[in-house]
């Protein structure tokens, strides 16, 4: 028990997230060391909120004795070689999504992680949402009975630029493989099939890139539940965030978080402030709650909440999405 | 046991509907004749419905014997006189709100009913509200547990005009006496004590003719609990009836219905249409429900809804306010 | 112009539901004749209300001159020889969905509605409910900019009996063929590929016949956009209606109606009344706008709102799902 | 401009929460010093935050010349001295609402600031909440137009323990001080004249010590406009906190915030979680916000959002409302 010392790879975005998330909500974990391949742009930070053990490389922190788990969120074509080092060095792991986009990377970081006995957990954050954590309750406390009948909405509020979609591994890969973890996170059912519809609705340059920025992916899943997910890369009402389960015994249903519940009733109509459009501003919660469970499970308090399998069948399922719409037919999931 | 004669008295507006509602929605009540001063303009109308007993005189509908009952709603300085020939003439009496605007003749109305025993009822239309009557039922059956604040807003969508001003009895006496009766129906409680307070904001000529337009009344009650109430003769965005009741077990909270409930996400804000900028438009279920609980109290199922004594009630808290209003001090009620 | 003579062919639940609706709130058609096979039973109520000219033999009303159109709320099977008899006696048709359950039938009517050159209304009420037809008009004055994606959840509160099962078409042709017109409605778009899923979760005994009880059909529409549908049979909460369409400049919502607004706030949580579950409590509105949209086709100052193309289109669609369903494969729509 | 060094004096809930916020959440501000009565309670915890000059006597703090301001989160009888004291050292404020609960140490404050020329906030941190800071915006930016009625609602989950309420200052003091500074803050005008009701409902034992546990509380503005206010100490659904503003363009409504937004229908109703029960976990980001803009005062960017004289305004309709209600008449403000 007691206060993990952990170690950072990669001060991206969100590397910067999650050690301020770390420093000021979790006083369980303690970062002792960062690395970056550009180290230097982000000292002068790291040092002024007391971290002083900073690395380009990786394997200085890897090496370090005293580092009871390393976060992983480095760019994502250097998940795997990271990953199966700090598995190899022993260390614990929370790795960003997607873990890598080929399967046989996923495995073989899984292998790894079995070898040295490590715990690994998968940076699906939105599984710890204050709305969607409370619909994984309601549906496992039975509340909704035998799931049935599953919808996601998931639209980003504005696409990346090009160059990114380029090297995003596609839209199932890149944004609906977050909706395929929470269909299974939800059902707590595998899923069978797979049948997925795109467009080329938002900008053509996504076309080009032989991409989608609409889709429309339908699941069965092996309980026998339906389940159906829409993703756009343009929402322009801001970053729209939706869930509901229906079942036997009723429906739970989660709308956007607002940043405010004002209401004004002018002459003309009555409105509200636009939903979030910001990733940051949607899940802060989530981004603090899945440190907090993985401090927990350090501790030996709990399971891994999201493990390695799950961010194995998340790539999976994404893989079958693009093949199925390539093909114009159903894929069957094969595990 | 059966379906009952109605005579009607008056066919303005609010007469006009009535006789709508009842020949489309009430098939317990047969209207079999109808009295206005100016009834030939109505003639053509009243005819293609098949009513064709069609008088100047009310007398001429009281002295109709298979006629059951007699709607008034006529102007109201007319109530007191045919409310009390339509009680010698043995008729049961659905009188339009108020009954009358001095308690002198609220009084002289009520011993004519009791003398003659027939049935009289209040045309308080609200407390059939489908929104209202569920607050009621929710007070009625314990969920609230005990009374102890009442909110009550009640705002027109625009001020009438000024020549009905300076005739309507008040603000007080024209308006607020709704909430009046609204406020003694959820609690089941009398008002003990009340406190008006005033303003002249929405338009000059309302002060000008010695009344205002805008004021808030606070009400103490019998059994303990506080209410508040606030009247505007000028809401720009509609006309707006809302109610809270608060207790010590729960509270509920009636809003405002709306002609649909769609949202619309723009990329400026959330908005939803306005809500009704009319009555007849927000409560056109009350307007029926009081009839169907009129014909179920002249068919003996039920007892009258709401009695001459609601109608008396209002009239006296009505005038207390005008009388705080005026001495800047509290009024305790006097039955 | 003027008020037209209707005669109506069918007095089950629905056909007893327009009539009250065009007598009480459809001052301009005029209900002149009624034929059932079993008139005798609504002999009495029809007289009551003023309509004495009643047949067992739909003939006899087409055979009268007087008559401008007919409604036709007969049985499903008999829909086809009923409408063809009338067009050649040269009456207008409102004729209740679906027309037919085979494309050929749906396309006898049409040309006998064509040679003939009388109207022809087909029943599908829900697009004169006024949630959908608000966010049609959204969709129509460009508020959400070009459409991409929709999604409609419909959904009953209980199956019907298996018997009504049996013969009902299955759960595309009696169910979603409502919403596949919904999505031809809003989205102004012809439908141009189509993929279904589906499941027997609710009752085995519908499997057993053959049919689906819960399913999840997408959509490939002509302008690009993607829709979605998703139906049971059985929501245990409610009748669940709702539609949304997202497009290049919003989104709109419809959620579900509820019969009042009253919030209550208990030590354990905040609830509302259920849903409404029953479909003539939902769609009030729609069942009475049809026909003041009916009327007002008859006297020439609308064209008739949803012709028999939009009829026969909804069958092929719905046939089209079944085929999909059983093929396991996308059917390209062929008009 | 830069980073500001802070002492903190009193470390009981609010200051505990004070410092925690600045530390995780407020860069521009640095805590250097701390002072408590109990310093030795809290020493392990300040010390493994980084603060190790800690003090048992505040005047150590004050007399720190590195200290550019204090927060004074003592308990409430201390304020004037230790306010007094600060304002000689020449060290800027921010003090705990209520500053004092009598009018002469409130000036006696007022003038050791003025003498000192020291920044002064008071630590009203509703003002800062998302949804009244948004109404205050709307209201501000003329949205809603001549501000003509405020209702505010504000409820406790459960009264405090009853030793607590004798040493209060009383219901109007210690609870709806808050609310008295609400109606100032978004009206942006002075109360003119009070009139407060109040009932003992909640507690027999409130009642037996002098005290209300319910009040409504009417206030006419120098601005024309009505206000009123309602108060619990126990709301069994939570911790009510709403707020709405009427004007002559519009009305704007604050709501109750939720943890989620999670709907669950069932086949009894629709539920939603009950609101927050605890103030701090309605108002974290007020409680932040609130240091944000002090730090921004100290750096001399903004004014001081809430002076001194907010502070002493507050108090003084406090005692006003406690007249009136001990005298049962309106109360006149004079300033």
């Amino acid at each position: 028990m007691g206060r993990k010392k952990i170690g950072v790879i990669g001060t991206g975005r969100i590397g910067k997230l999650h050690i301020q998330n770390i420093i000021s909500q979790i006083p369980d974990l303690q970062i002792v060391a960062v690395a970056d391949i550009a180290i230097e742009d982000n000292r002068k930070w790291l040092e002024s909120i007391g971290i002083s053990e900073l690395y380009v490389d990786y394997r200085d922190v890897l090496s370090k004795p005293e580092v009871d788990a390393v976060i992983i969120a480095s760019a994502t074509d250097t998940h795997t070689p990271i990953a199966v080092d700090a598995a190899i060095a022993g260390k614990h792991i929370f790795c960003e999504k997607p873990i890598d986009r080929t399967i046989e990377n996923n495995e073989k970081v899984m292998k790894a992680v079995q070898d040295a006995g490590v715990l690994f957990q998968t940076g699906f954050n939105r599984r710890f949402d204050h709305n969607f954590a409370r619909i994984r309750q309601l549906v496992a406390d039975g509340s909704v009975g035998d799931v049935q009948i599953i919808r996601v909405t998931s639209r980003d509020p504005a696409p990346p630029p090009i160059e990114y979609v380029k090297v995003s591994g596609g839209l199932f890969m890149d944004m609906m493989i977050h909706d395929f973890d929470m269909v299974r996170y939800v059902s707590g059912s595998e899923v069978k099939r797979v049948t997925a519809l795109g467009a080329n609705l938002v900008d053509p340059r996504i076309g080009e890139v032989g991409d989608v920025d609409t889709a429309v992916v339908a699941l069965e899943l092996e309980n026998g539940a339906l389940a159906v997910i829409d993703n756009s890369r343009q929402a322009v009402y801001g970053y729209d965030q939706r869930l509901e389960v229906f079942g036997s015994k009723g429906q739970v249903v989660a709308g956007n978080d607002t940043p405010n519940n004002v209401e004004y009733y002018s002459s003309d109509s009555i409105s509200r402030d636009k939903i979030y459009d910001f990733f940051l501003d949607r899940y802060p919660d989530a981004y603090v709650n899945q440190f907090k469970a993985f401090a927990r499970a350090l501790n030996g308090e709990i399971e891994v909440p999201v493990g390695i399998v799950d961010g194995l069948r998340a790539t999976q399922i994404s893989l079958a999405a693009g093949q199925s719409l390539r093909e114009g037919k159903s894929i069957t999931m094969q595990y």
